[in-house]
């Protein structure tokens, strides 16, 4: 299978699309930039919403579901965020179709047109903040704490499976809040949960901070951002987090009553993620065989193949894989035998490679005889045989090790590929070649940045958290500069 | 909270309508017919959605996701599905707003009208497969075992929260199949499995049967579905589970080579439940309090209650309702505490009977001194003072007893309302007296149906599998017939 992958250092964004397709992820459809997300490629999504909804829970929120369409008023009732935001939407105007008179098929009936159209949410705080008008009153009815698991439509001209689709699967959170404080710290509460679910879950590491202003959600007085890097050198933002302010609660005047008395507008959050994550763990890890998974958002963290000649060596093979099958399972791990008769060992050993099973055992007649199983890493592709007695003990530790192992190797990728330069020529230098992350000194103005933008392509990717105070020079400008900020080109 | 609600017996629509409001359940949304699901509501569809999900992996499915939208002419490829599906949906024809010249919001922008309508999914088997053409070639890509989570649109005139809403979530199994027997069977599974999760998890009894010819889903060769009867006597289809034949096969070309080498259409089978199984689970057991929640699917099983007067006693009762909370949990029981000191007693105890929840636990000084606790039924709204010692040990046998009583009630109450009838005279008698279930002969003609429909609105709600065979005659038209089938007013 792996050799119809194209190269990764030949065609990167090849090597990419060949992954998802080949690996049954997801595969374009019939309607321009909309995705089909195969069985494999879900179940990996289904793990990733599973662990986020355990977090989200654990600090304190709840699902709810608000609906798909939004009257378009709504969108011009947040001025920042009808520019940001409002113009390429699925635009619905009618509500029923009818047979053509000439027997063409079906048309639009022309005579149900809607009085005002109705737009596919690209997100959804005007629809949830029309409706927080009634749900809040007092203080006492604060905070609201709710998050959303939806499809979004957003329609996006260049498109790539999972990276950029019209159509794609999220989770939306939208928090109310009665001061500014409480709302910056839910904001903030949330970037930490999904730095932690990157690095923890994904084993992909991240950086956390402020979006410039010109890169905020349309709408947010702050936005906070984790930012990771590809191993092309190009990063990807994978979730946001946005300090709204009141300006959702003045938009659509909702206000409280606060503890001494007084009349206030309400304080705001929203945060994201979305499929889009599919492709950070696909790009984090993967290689020219195919996907590395980390064992935690594995659909199958340990496949177990029969190497056999006859049925009756299937047959015994198959008693001890289904007893280890079993075994293991008690763990709570996930497995697979395959004992297909259609397909020849080494295909797939190579299938499973290319779907990134974390774990391969193989048994054969010897290993039988010997006690002894092989076990084949996805992640180093190294294999080693081990007594049969020793597995159930040995696999939840390797599948950890695992886990760590692939983190660390990204980590020292990235920590390889960021570069802290000081002048305009390493920049150009960095960016031509290598790529990777920019850790370089911004005057922090609009102008600048807009100027790097379009002379590089590469843009502020954040601000970060934990950049420390150091007297600089912008490598632009050359105005002072009080810290650096992360610049990369990105997805 | 239940004196705003209206009298069930006075005003049976009213009190559907309040107690959905009131039990914070769901509310209507500023797009017309479309609902906002609020947190409460939601957490017991999750609870749906978790244990239909786990049935459906246990009987060998997968989910994916497919495009919401689906290109109109994909809805004229099957000639009867067009006829049942493709006229009341939303129409999306344009996919850009622009600000308006005369400053007056933001407009459609004419320039972005799509060359080919989308139309909002009502239901996926046209895009489903177009896409399983790609998939199938040969017996060996068969069965395809897929569900999806999803929301889906139907422009619905008159609409009612949970029961009928142009939004509505839902699953939709699509399975493909080599052979006519085996779709066969896997659309009778998975009615069975609907059957199954509504009597065990729901506690609502079903009555599983083929849809007549009429009722039948459009483009199906043959629809089950499994009928529920309502405390005002009035039928609701609670799922639904269609063999299709080679029929969507045949509209968009997907062939298979079966074993012999030989080509030949694949057979198809599509099955649905949706968030109307609210509206079921609400109406079948709620009473004039408001909801009663089958423990199976309440988010909240057991709430405790401190009763006091000052802030020392609450302070002793929560140490001792925190550890009865911990204990019930280890159970997997779900718990809240409710120590709120700006609601009294009274007034909880009325909430968390209007929310449903199953038992209530109230502990004061008093039971603090005497090791005791009150424990509270909300299906039988009966109560009793036990020793905490025994707490533990006798709430998991109460949830249980509860969900079988429950159960036994809506039961005896469809088996007192279920009426055997043979005359016209009678089938009169008892739509305009009692309602109920309807089992009555039926000439087996389309012309019948139609006309029994127009004079009583009744309509059949299904063929029940295990109507027994006998000998009768219609009653509508006096011809003979072999079973009696299942009639009534519905939902």
């Amino acid at each position: 299978m792996a050799k119809f992958l194209t190269n990764r250092e030949e065609n990167y964004s090849q090597w990419y699309n060949d992954l998802v397709i080949k690996a049954d992820l997801a595969e374009t459809s019939a309607v321009r930039g909309c995705m089909i997300i195969k069985p494999y490629g879900y179940a990996i999504w289904e793990k990733i919403q599973a662990e986020l909804d355990r977090l989200f829970k654990e600090t304190g929120h709840v699902n709810a579901y608000f609906p798909l369409f939004i009257p378009k008023s709504f969108f011009s009732k947040e001025a920042s965020h009808v520019e940001g935001f409002a113009k390429e939407c699925a635009v619905v105007t009618h509500y029923r179709l009818k047979n053509d008179e000439n027997g063409k098929g079906i048309v639009v009936d022309p005579a149900a047109k809607l009085e005002e159209e109705l737009i596919v949410r690209p997100t959804s705080e005007t629809i949830i903040w029309h409706s927080y008008k009634n749900w809040i009153q007092s203080y006492r009815d604060l905070p609201i704490l709710i998050n959303q698991w939806a499809n979004v439509v957003r329609w996006e001209m260049r498109t790539r499976l999972f990276l950029r689709t019209t159509e794609f699967l999220w989770q939306e959170g939208h928090t109310a809040h009665a001061t500014r404080e409480e709302a910056i710290e839910e904001a903030q509460k949330m970037i930490n949960v999904y730095a932690g679910f990157a690095e923890n879950s994904m084993a992909v590491p991240v950086i956390k901070g402020h979006k410039s202003e010109n890169e905020r959600f349309a709408g947010a007085l702050d936005t906070y951002a984790i930012e990771a890097l590809m191993q092309d050198g190009k990063a990807l933002q994978a979730g946001t987090s946005h300090f709204l302010g009141q300006n959702f609660a003045k938009a659509f005047d909702v206000q409280f009553t606060d503890r001494t008395g007084k009349l206030d507008y309400v304080w705001a959050t929203s945060w994201g993620v979305s499929t889009r994550l599919m492709g950070a763990i696909i790009m984090a890890h993967a290689d020219n065989n195919g996907l590395v998974l980390p064992p935690k958002l594995a659909p199958i963290q340990v496949v177990i193949i029969p190497i056999f000649k006859n049925e009756e060596q299937l047959a015994a093979i198959s008693e001890k894989a289904l007893k280890i099958k079993a075994d293991l399972q008690a763990f709570g791990i996930s497995v697979k035998y395959d004992d297909r008769d259609n397909n020849k060992p080494g295909w797939k050993f190579a299938d499973y490679e290319l779907k990134g099973v974390p774990v391969r055992l193989a048994i054969g007649p010897r290993d039988l005889e010997n006690n002894t199983i092989e076990i084949a890493r996805r992640d180093t592709l190294t294999k080693e045989t081990i007594s049969m007695d020793k597995l159930t003990e040995h696999i939840p530790a390797l599948l950890d090790a695992i886990q760590v192992n692939i983190y660390n190797k990204a980590a020292n990728f990235r920590k390889e590929n960021t570069h802290y330069i000081d002048s305009w020529q390493e920049f150009l230098g960095i960016l031509d070649g290598p790529g990777g992350f920019i850790m370089a000194h911004w005057d922090g103005t609009k102008e600048t940045e807009e100027k790097i933008k379009e002379e590089t392509k590469a843009t502020i990717r954040c601000i970060p958290f934990d950049s420390p105070e150091e007297d600089g020079k912008c490598i632009y400008s050359g105005l002072p500069s009080k810290r650096r900020v992360l610049f990369a080109r990105s997805y």
